[in-house]
């Protein structure tokens, strides 16, 4: 037995080297800001305390390995653009680089190398479609501040004459339609549907086709339409599927996982993540149907110092969180505009309204928003024992997921601009 | 060329039924509270930045999954007594319990099984050797705090009529020399060797031995000997070495990268990390020589809620955690003991002795050794941007290492419980 298996064993190593060919398809998620903190998070969040046994989430499914972050600079914390531009194109760079080196001088990306290989490209996003994550797929601008330019770049970066992105789904307006320019109607005139009624996705029956939702970024989850990057993501593959030989690359972008992960507010973070989760559901269900697809899901980076257990305590209380009804934005709003704090605050979260909070509300109500978002999420972090660290990023490891054919190329650490190389050589075969 | 691709694709996936032979040795190392920001840390920590490349670690070149912590209750914040508990018999119990379950019941430890199967069985540490982590594996109690009954069992709890632990190295003398009982003496009865002197491991020639290198813990390696576990590691393989066909088990713990996380001492958690990262060195050199040999690491949980990068600078400065050359209690040891606190400041950091800092240095002095400690800390968290939000631990989930036979089974997401089935496997095969 043992020489049998030690012939096969031999055989088996042998043939990595003759590897399937590689996947057609290229499902791209970043969700951004989603350090271990966040999946770990949303697993417990998502528990049912009521069972004994804790689920596992699509994301203990399909975990392969982790990836470091770190930009082209010894600071070790990286931003969006700087991180995208390392998973966009294999080539780190400085906070702030949009598809640039560190000379400033244009990397190429691997949505620019899947159009000119013909495949049909597209992005998916729940910020502006131009925001730093998925411009760094699709333009280049040695700052991610310059939104209009890197609008212009989804017209004017033509690759092999072509308009480099065939489907875009996300928000924008602001930035699509200007006084100066307006990019929609030259998506139009290029042959493209336009929709703006995110209710009425229906709108879009063909590619090449460009969705803006919002005039900047979508509303948050946990305030209006809790599943809109599931509902984009399923229209995009339902869109993608089928319809070149060439096969798609798609990246889809948990943008607002870290914009709440910025405001330290934990049930704003958890709403993106449910989004984030079952728009992965629905991207593996492509995969088990199209087994030539390749499904690799990373962070950029994370956001917040986020911990569960905060202040010496041993717990992380879930309930909680899952009391939230708004994010802090919403309810210090309905805070502002009305005199009955209580009644606010009991039909928006479960925590009680001790005299402590109530004087904490009415104090920070006085000295005006800013000090009243600070007080409401302050109140939940201390009743949920979540820590914060920071208002911006983190320089922590973030996770590598990968499903379908090509998927053990990510076990294990590996470099974010490694995660590029292997998509990109994926995309070259 | 596809059709024999294919077969053989069948044929290693069905050899994985007939895997090889499971590995006669393991080497379970755990780095207690080394959440992924510990690894993350230590890599930045190391990073020479003249060089423009980022070295990875001994950790990045073995990492295979993550591993969920959460206790059994609906905290999800676990000890390390329910922590090692569920890594050393794969039964998840409630905080504080020693190898017992919900019930209190005894629950049997891959180190009781190894020694069923007569193999050689170690536990190296550099708290006490009956602190909770090594506790779990060779003790039943339920409370960790139990410390001198915890310690009586080292003797009392035979298994198959042996003592439980072959070879101990650690701290401990104050719970093993008592009034009312002294083990060393029941074990130099029992043949074991007896050594108290670090610095002459000389002393240790045989199994079974016992080494007690302190009271309780053993000092900081940032403050003495920084590489005593690199050397007790050493020490116990070179003995377990080929001297039973049956194997060993060795259990080696980096104990106090949880102490300076509870601390939230920075500097501290690099120095314990590094000795822990040249112990896991040894191990893998162990491995390489000795292919029948899996040596797997993780993590119990998280602690201190570190973050690198705090207070919204993108930036962890690890020039200002290199330069610190004593853990916080050490420092402020030394500024209580003098009169110029300049002097020792500027002896012990590369941080200026601002006005700023003077002040809260001085009075903090005068409110006594606690308030001088936090303040120490927080001088040196603050000019790092390195962020804590607790003294006690985090949920969040760890990292899985693994090399060597078998290790390809800890690729991943998996329970904490699961690494100890597959242990306990190992073992029983």
């Amino acid at each position: 037995m043992k020489k049998q298996i030690s012939l096969l064993a031999l055989l088996c190593t042998a043939s990595g080297a003759y590897a399937e060919s590689a996947p057609k398809n290229v499902i791209y998620m970043i969700g951004d800001g989603m350090g271990p903190a966040y999946t770990t998070a949303y697993r417990y969040f998502k528990d049912d305390p009521a069972t004994k046994e804790v689920e596992g989430t699509v994301f203990d499914t399909i975990l392969k390995g982790m990836a470091r972050t770190y930009p082209d600079d010894h600071t070790y914390v990286t931003d969006s653009a700087a991180g995208a531009t390392a998973l966009s194109s294999g080539h780190k760079s400085y906070n702030g680089a949009i598809a640039v080196d560190t000379d400033k001088k244009s990397v190429k990306t691997m949505l620019e190398i899947a159009k000119e290989r013909g495949m049909t490209t597209a992005l998916v996003a729940t910020s502006q479609i131009n925001h730093a994550t998925p411009a760094s797929f699709a333009a280049h601008n040695e700052s991610r501040n310059n939104y209009n330019d890197i609008a212009n770049d989804y017209i004017d970066n033509k690759i092999a004459g072509k308009l480099p992105v065939d489907l875009m789904l996300g928000g924008g307006t602001k930035y699509f339609i200007r006084d100066d320019r307006n990019l929609v109607d030259e998506f139009k005139a290029a042959g493209y549907q336009y929709g703006d009624d995110i209710k009425n996705l229906g709108q879009i029956t063909q590619i090449p086709a460009i969705g803006l939702y919002a005039s900047k970024g979508l509303p948050f989850a946990l305030d209006e339409n809790p599943t809109r990057l599931t509902q984009l993501t399923s229209k995009a593959l339902g869109l993608l599927d089928n319809q070149n030989k060439e096969g798609f690359f798609v990246m889809i972008e948990g943008s607002q996982i870290d914009w709440c992960g910025h405001s330290n507010d934990i049930a704003c973070a958890m709403a993106e993540m449910d989004d984030f989760a079952k728009s992965i559901e629905k991207a593996k269900a492509y995969v088990d149907k199209n087994k030539d697809t390749i499904l690799v899901i990373t962070a950029d980076h994370s956001t917040g110092g986020l911990t569960l257990g905060a202040h010496g305590q041993y717990k992380w209380e879930t309930d909680v969180v899952k009391g939230v009804k708004a994010t802090a934005g919403k309810l210090t709003q309905l805070l502002l505009d009305s005199d009955d704090l209580e009644s606010v605050w009991t039909a928006n979260t479960n925590i009680e309204f001790t005299t402590e909070n109530q004087i904490k509300l009415e104090q920070a109500k006085k000295m005006g928003e800013k000090a009243l978002n600070l007080a409401v999420k302050s109140i939940i972090s201390d009743a949920s024992f979540t820590g914060w660290t920071t208002g911006g990023h983190t320089a922590v490891d973030v996770q590598v997921f990968a499903y379908g054919k090509g998927s053990e190329q990510f076990i294990g650490s590996q470099n974010n601009t490694d995660i590029a190389d292997k998509l990109i050589g994926f995309i070259k075969q």
